[in-house]
């Protein structure tokens, strides 16, 4: 998954050459059944005979960062732990099918927190159908926690990055800038889905199954992160118009603001995409171009990338490693 | 795998309790693909249709407790990481077949020593056929890492510990105490050992291959402790004489000492075992019996479980959570 690491890292010096190193270097044997390793969502794994491939993501989870001890209650936490997983695999069009749970366990957190911790998780993992078949506990001083969601795809059929052509439309879901309002106001709906976001799983399939998305992801970042990202990995340009923002948030939340797990995806011309898929609107906001991969330009100006950085946001953030 | 939990916290009032619970709440559905979900070294996965089945393990490198940054080299820590995952695929029979890691970065893991992480961590990968595929990374307080491994072996023939028979010899391969010796005394081959172990991959396809072992486990955590979660999977209890132990190690670091990372299997009477694999000898210590599940009897007096806690010996401690 491209998370390793331009999701945590974009935007600091050093880094994106780093991760490309470190891609190049990782390189994977043929004939290993490997069809996909990092630089997206999820890496996607073909089993010998397998009618299925299987998606692996993992996701870091960690105090002061991703929750914060004194807003975010043991439950949420766990269930954000696993949304964000969920969210990976959504966004490939696959059906979860299981997770592990490693758990550093700082100084503060007891038998109650942690016993809560898993309420959440497992809440979720019941909804989603992804349970929960290992994990490992340690101790640290912050509380961190990696979540492993294992989905599947029909065989070759995973919705990638990487398959946008010049024409398709672009797409999102939902209304966007909520977690980052939810996080500013710490009140209301919008408080409450930033956190317990609801990963698009249904959606995700829809998109692969009935409209044959060429590309897709999850909007973990930001859109104007996110859609450079997806942009880059299909070698093209976006030209897009303002998103539909969520109410009471602001263009700018919308824009860049991360972790409202919505999908950004792409439609090839032609394909009817329908205005709302169980309630959630999907909404046309601009189309890919050829040209200098990468940028997107916003109603005819250059779109910067000021989407979510987890590191640079962090109450504990760590300086480059670059 | 039972490291979710009583691995990390083996010992601690109310852990077992906790665990049990949580595997108890974890319930897998029927027709899910999940063969063996919490509760031994990795968990089993069937995908639709295929020939083999997948192994998954996730095991936390924490610094401080897994690791010191003063004694381990970045490359060290990195080897290290994969080589802990790589032992419970070992422990099963597996075939390694790719690698996902998580970093939470300390402020002191500069560019340089997370470069030579992956030295070390890509190194063992090349040598173990598994390629990193993909990972996240964020910022924490210490350095840790979450490394998951999957794996494979043909459908239906991992060794498990619940597989021990009333009769069945018990063996463990190599010299045990090398790890805990090389961690007191700092230098020499049993330091190098301790640094960089070396996950027992061939012997394990070989016991399951050759020697049809009916059950296996890697020794992570001592073989007081390990010895015993064998026989009480198994329902059965042990008697057994003193292992062999690494030269200049005491029988107390043979008996209890943690990550020697060898393998204790069990096999039917009347199956030879070569008194070596590879170089490495492979010593009968005793045999299974009907009796009391988990109890081990050493020379014929009860062996007290003084196996390796993570949590109790790390630097940093943390109080128990029961």
């Amino acid at each position: 998954m491209v998370k390793h690491t331009p999701r945590a890292r974009a935007g600091h010096n050093g880094e994106p050459e780093f991760v490309e190193t470190l891609r190049r270097r990782a390189l994977v044997p043929r004939g290993s059944g490997i069809v996909l390793g990092i630089g997206d969502d999820c890496a996607i794994v073909r089993p010998r005979g397998a009618r299925e491939d299987l998606l692996f993501t993992t996701d870091l989870l960690i105090e002061g960062t991703h929750f914060l001890r004194d807003t975010h209650r043991a439950g949420d936490a766990g269930w954000k732990a696993l949304a964000r997983g969920l969210s990976d695999i959504a966004a490939m069009g696959g059906e979860p099918r299981f997770c592990l749970v490693s758990l550093a366990l700082a100084e503060w957190t007891g038998a109650r927190w942690v016993e809560r911790f898993y309420d959440g998780l497992l809440e979720l993992a019941g909804i989603a159908g992804a349970p929960l078949i290992g994990g490992d506990v340690g101790g640290g001083d912050r509380m961190a926690c990696d979540i492993v969601v294992g989905g599947a795809v029909p065989r070759g059929s995973a919705l990638r990055r990487d398959g946008a052509r010049a024409g398709d439309g672009i797409y999102v879901s939902g209304r966007l800038g909520v977690s980052a309002l939810g996080l500013a106001s710490r009140r209301g709906a919008a408080w409450r889905r930033h956190k317990r976001p609801e990963p698009r799983l249904a959606l995700g399939r829809f998109l692969r199954r009935r409209l044959c998305a060429t590309a897709a992801m999850d909007l973990s970042d930001g859109l104007s992160l996110d859609l450079y990202r997806l942009c880059a990995a299909s070698g093209l340009r976006a030209e897009i118009d303002a998103p539909p923002v969520y109410p009471g948030a602001t263009l700018e939340q919308a824009l860049h603001g991360g972790e409202d797990y919505e999908l950004l995806f792409t439609v090839r011309e032609g394909i009817r995409v329908p205005e709302r898929f169980q309630g959630i609107p999907l909404t046309r906001i601009g189309r890919m171009r050829r040209g200098e991969p990468g940028r997107v330009d916003l109603s005819g100006a250059p779109l910067h990338r000021g989407g979510w950085d987890h590191l640079r946001s962090a109450a504990g953030a760590r300086r480059s490693q670059g």
